[in-house]
């Protein structure tokens, strides 16, 4: 079994990484990530899976066995840009690891297994996150969706044929397995942790207008310079969350003429905010931007602030996950709360019971190409996922 | 001839102009930059001029005639990012216009008169401004120029054929005619102005290396956010030369891997300062290089800075500019200081005597879609060039 996981793990290592980072752009829709798509149905096809695809770009692929409502478990194969291997892929690969893991045990499950691939889980083309999974339960419409333009002007709608998805109807209870995004387990001294919550996050979109001009020619007095406000805002953004212990990031800017010799017209940038709570959420990004609308004020420039997505907090089902979690050789493992969005998240919130299991990451280091997790706790994510599978399928 | 400049004036207008912002993309060497200049050309074959061109993007079309040192006008017909339409082509249609105008006059010079044209004066391609100016006097050899890289990562080298050039090897004098880039004329109430320095100036490229990561789960205090370090120095550098009379500008921005959701690793960031004097302008960006590197090493990132190009203090010939502006009907044309560089400059520090004339910019805003010149003003700038070539070749 452990050879069936490093091999497929092999399959996946040169699709879509970068000669010169070393990261990857498994972007959706792009051909790496359908590499990595018609990659996942041959396997899931060799195990005699039986796969259903939506319009959207969601599939599931099912052993279909006992009776009952679905057990799903699985995560994503598109990266953010430059990102690392193993978010959203070790999810993928370890539940088609598991699959092998219980067949070798003679395991007869009680209910179908599914092995599911949600679309855009990073939000990295169409801008929002857990696209996929927003589709398939019906958290987002498809006639909103189908709008959404990626950086060359292409719409969703262009690149796949949309529709409502039945791909979860069947399904009672779905199980994420992920690579830690953080030093949480690493600290512990734990190969395995489960999920109890997801802080609430948003992106929000600030356009900072200004008036083009010469670099050379105008006085800085008679300037309406856009840069001053942003870069203003990502300072102050800063600060606040970090006072707060709270998450405030401007990662995107987008530049309007973005010329040296140009006083830009437009600052395009995108704040990516997360707090413990929702009420912390709203506190901390109407801080931010009434601070950058001040600034603005002083400028001459002019703030628009617009929130692109919005998730609220997200408890797991706590019945679930200390089901998950208790007496394991070795202890229970423990229950810790995560900063990072995922399809658990979105499917939690659509009311299927949920779980989700993180693998330790010995860095905390994520959407990088430094992103890392030693082979032999992946191994262990691929057993601990199997007794979970066995534990809710019994 | 009034009409010859609105007719030339008006065919111009549609080429290279974006339908949303109403500026111009005339890249060097790009489609629509090509059609300007086989435009020009054509002009030039309309008025039996002469046309030579090197293997740089320059070309010059002689009207032959008398003997000695040529006298040559014009300008460029590249734009910056979303320009305006005067930046450059003013003073190529002028030029056009105003050897109608000599000819109409029944003038016959006592020495060659050329109108040129010189490429990529803006630098918004290959990052060097004045480019073609540069290559044609041996300011910069053709060797290095040919590694230069657009943003596409072709080289100079792909897409002209390069070599030394000849072109300027008859040219005694050289007049620019250029929309003003500020607001001394209008401020002054007069419709042209001449020369009589340009500040120094430089473009330097800030690299900020930090760390990528998770933007939700990695704590505010584990990040080495190289965004932070860039804000931090975009403003430093307007309040450094804001406090001094000067020029800093960060107008281009290219963030990696550019995610919302990912802390970047890479932020690169363009410095444009310009002073009154060569000592000034050391001294600006030092400050500014210190500063930034100061912060940097709070953030735990690290700067590189380089310079791309820098072009001291160029006075124009004074007895040349005297000439020029005395004794027109209404009294003398102001002799003015401009902060922008251009060909005149490159020309200029070459050895070449050189003036150039500035036509009133009613608002002087430059390098912007709304840059612009009265028509009756721009018509005053034909006679003025055309009363200042024919001094200079009676």
């Amino acid at each position: 079994m452990p050879d069936d996981f490093e091999r497929m793990w092999n399959d996946l290592a040169p699709v879509g990484r970068s000669a010169t980072s070393g990261g990857y752009f498994r972007q959706p829709f792009t051909a790496p990530e359908q590499e990595l798509r018609a990659w996942f149905e041959a396997q899931c096809a060799a195990r005699g899976l039986r796969v259903e695809a939506d319009g959207l770009g969601n599939v599931v692929a099912w052993w279909d066995a006992g009776s009952g409502p679905g057990l799903l478990t699985g995560s994503h194969l598109d990266s953010v840009l430059d990102g690392g291997a193993y978010d959203g892929p070790l999810g993928v690969v370890s539940a088609l690891a598991a699959v092998d893991l219980l067949r070798s045990r003679g395991f007869a499950p009680a209910r179908p297994i599914g092995v599911s691939v949600f679309a855009e889980e990073e939000g990295s083309r169409f801008g929002l996150a857990c696209l996929g999974s927003r589709l398939a339960t019906g958290a987002m419409a498809w006639d909103r969706a189908r709008e959404l333009t990626d950086r060359d002007g292409v719409a969703l709608g262009d690149v796949v044929p949309g529709g409502t998805s039945s791909l979860l109807s069947s399904v009672g209870t779905f199980v994420e397995l992920h690579v830690e995004q953080g030093r949480d387990l690493v600290d512990r001294g734990e190969a395995i942790g489960v999920a109890s919550e997801i802080w609430p996050h948003g992106r929000y979109r600030f356009e900072f207008a200004g008036a083009a001009n010469h670099a050379g020619t105008t006085r800085m007095e008679d300037r309406v310079d856009p840069m001053l406000t942003y870069a203003f805002t990502a300072l102050g953004a800063n600060k606040q969350a970090r006072l707060a212990g709270q998450r405030a990031t401007f990662g995107r800017v987008e530049v309007t003429p973005n010329g040296t010799n140009a006083v830009p017209s437009l600052v395009r940038a995108w704040l990516d905010a997360r707090c413990a709570s929702d009420a912390e959420l709203e506190e901390l990004v109407e801080a931010i931007t009434a601070q950058s609308a001040d600034r603005a004020a002083r400028d001459g420039t002019t703030l628009t602030m617009t929130p692109e997505s919005v998730s609220r907090a997200v408890a797991f089902d706590p019945a679930l996950a200390a089901l998950v979690a208790a007496d394991h050789e070795g202890g229970d493992w423990p229950v810790i709360p995560t900063q990072a969005g995922h399809d658990a998240g979105i499917l939690a919130a659509a009311g299927i019971p949920t779980a989700m299991l993180f693998v330790r990451n010995p860095t905390g280091v994520s959407h990088s190409p430094a992103e890392h997790a030693e082979m032999p706790d992946c191994l262990v994510g691929v057993s601990a996922l199997a007794d979970t599978l066995e534990r809710l399928a019994r």
